[in-house]
């Protein structure tokens, strides 16, 4: 199997990133030398997705012990890293485990040594993905479906959301590479369009595929031209419910009502069996202007008026009942079965 | 009661109509002095909403009749409008009244006719919607919301979509000015952002409301802060099965497992009796650089490559299922108790 890209780059001991904020228009790398200018890039969204987050909050933290590396400094660069973004746990989580690894550690080794945990996560991120990608090419290949395989999926979870592979998509890359005849609807995912993320991906790998305003998805499932959802997780709790990227929920409803499999592919590192339900899940509110920048009068863009109210949600929360599987690199969690994450994992 | 603006105005029998795809960035008249100018503004979306194209429709006809009013004449310049959308079902219907009030006619005085069949719809739909608005109205009160009301609206069922109150907006005109305390999620309807004309005018009337991402409708019910749903309706079927703007499936299915109360607002000429159910209500797939242009990088504004696939539809069907209730002009059909418009119709 051909190894996907990935989002990030070490040189010489040097972390570059895509900054996914340009793509699909301009490819353009960002060199990140600074603790800070790794929580700029989580909390802008040049770097976004659960798994890349965690590993570019871990990088972070390995530079901020660059600069200042005693207890203090430690938690500080820990506690305003994890602020940058509060719904996804894998950026709790990565920033626990480097910190747990190098706190035993004396001041003058810390930074090298999470540099080393990060590099490890992103390690065993790819190596997740694919696993998480074979889990969910046993499911594809078990649909009842006949001729083209229709698959939908919400937001961006591929490689860009990943340090390789995806999650979402990485059953679909295998799936392709397996010679299984598959399009990908993908919807846009107002405001940011990561779904143009996606079909960028899709594109670059040649996966054929249909971009669809977020609206159109149930009535592509009425009409019968979808066989199953797939989608990432920015953070699923014990129960299985599960939050990602705003408008997920739409679709697994939509889903549920037209009785196609929904699945969230995610590593393991995403459950966060210390929140009981989707209720204790924290949905970051964002910036209203992303929803103010819009398409004006004859193609030109146009951003509404300050003053004017917004409400943005960056994640929703879809309840287990919703979901046919939860795919992670230990298998298939079967929530049709009434299987939960807590009860897998014991 | 005050009366709401008006999306035309009749100038000296000069037909003049304000151009929506200029909103609400701009307010510019157009005037329309021939069919072929009504079936481009119709086509073009320069007037939309169900109602509206009904009644731009009806003048379009009258206009042809001044240039050739034969019985062939007639009968293409009806096929000819009524081609230019095909969803909606009141322009057909508003086509079909004018071309038999004016059949039985000499030639030479058909056209008067249509006009005045033409003016006679405005009339009656500004009756219908302001009664329309009165049923939605006692739909409100018997919330049993305390303190602020939360309604969501899809689209724009405004009097931009009429030719004057709305259909869902009406209830909320009149809901206003009764002092009631109210307040509008307004979802920004992609691809045509629709809901922007609707933020105008609310935002024009004074009443509260806030702008979502159309993704975003799921969570804010789950968060409860969503009391009803209402939407208008392009065309109903005799089981009251509804086809209006893609994405109110989406809305119906969350509302339906919230248990929130989803209304359908809409005169009766939008019930089709001759659509047994919504699979057989057509589905118009429009272009797709609708969805094409997107947001840019930096704020700037970028068509997909033209190459890319994007699929349009730009209507979805509900089932009844899904529905508390159609309210129209001669009352609300209670469709959570089963009824049907064909069983409230005989």
């Amino acid at each position: 199997m051909t190894d996907t890209p990935s989002p990030l780059r070490i040189d010489n001991d040097v972390l570059h990133i895509l900054d996914q904020t340009r793509l699909p228009f301009a490819e353009k790398e960002l060199r990140i030398d600074t603790a800070a200018q790794a929580a700029h890039a989580i909390a802008s969204m040049q770097v976004r997705g659960a798994p890349l987050i965690g590993a570019i909050g871990a990088f972070g933290l390995a530079l901020a012990l660059r600069e200042a590396a005693d207890d203090a400094a430690l938690d500080a660069a820990r506690v305003a890293l994890a602020a940058t973004r509060p719904t996804a746990v894998n950026l709790a989580w990565a920033l626990d485990r480097v910190a747990r690894a190098v706190r035993p550690l004396a001041p003058s080794v810390r930074a090298d040594a999470a540099w080393h945990e990060a590099l490890a996560i992103c390690d065993e991120d790819r190596a997740a993905n694919r696993a998480i990608g074979e889990h969910t090419l046993a499911l594809i290949r078990a649909l009842p479906a006949s001729g083209r395989i229709d698959l939908m999926t919400h937001c961006n979870a591929g490689w860009l959301a990943t340090t390789g592979w995806g999650t979402a998509l990485s059953g679909i890359y295998l799936a392709q590479q397996a010679g299984l005849d598959i399009h990908i609807w993908v919807s846009e995912t107002r405001p940011r369009n990561q779904g143009l993320l996606t079909a960028w991906e899709l594109a670059r790998a040649g996966v054929p595929h249909t971009v669809i305003a977020d609206n159109a998805a149930g009535q592509l499932m009425r009409e019968g031209r979808v066989d199953a959802v797939v989608i990432g997780a920015d953070r699923i709790a014990a129960n299985g419910d599960t939050a990602n990227k705003v408008g997920s929920y739409l679709k697994a409803l939509a889903a549920h009502a037209h009785a196609l499999p929904f699945w969230v592919a995610a590593p393991w590192s995403t459950i966060d069996l210390s929140c009981a339900d989707g209720d204790a899940i924290p949905i970051e509110e964002r910036s209203g202007d992303e929803v103010r920048v819009v398409r004006g009068a004859e193609g030109g863009v146009t951003v509404l008026d300050a003053g004017r109210a917004v409400a943005n949600p960056a994640f929703d929360v879809t309840p287990v009942a919703l979901l046919s599987a939860i795919v992670t690199e230990r298998g298939s969690i079967d929530c049709a079965a009434g299987q939960t994450p807590k009860q897998f994992a014991a």
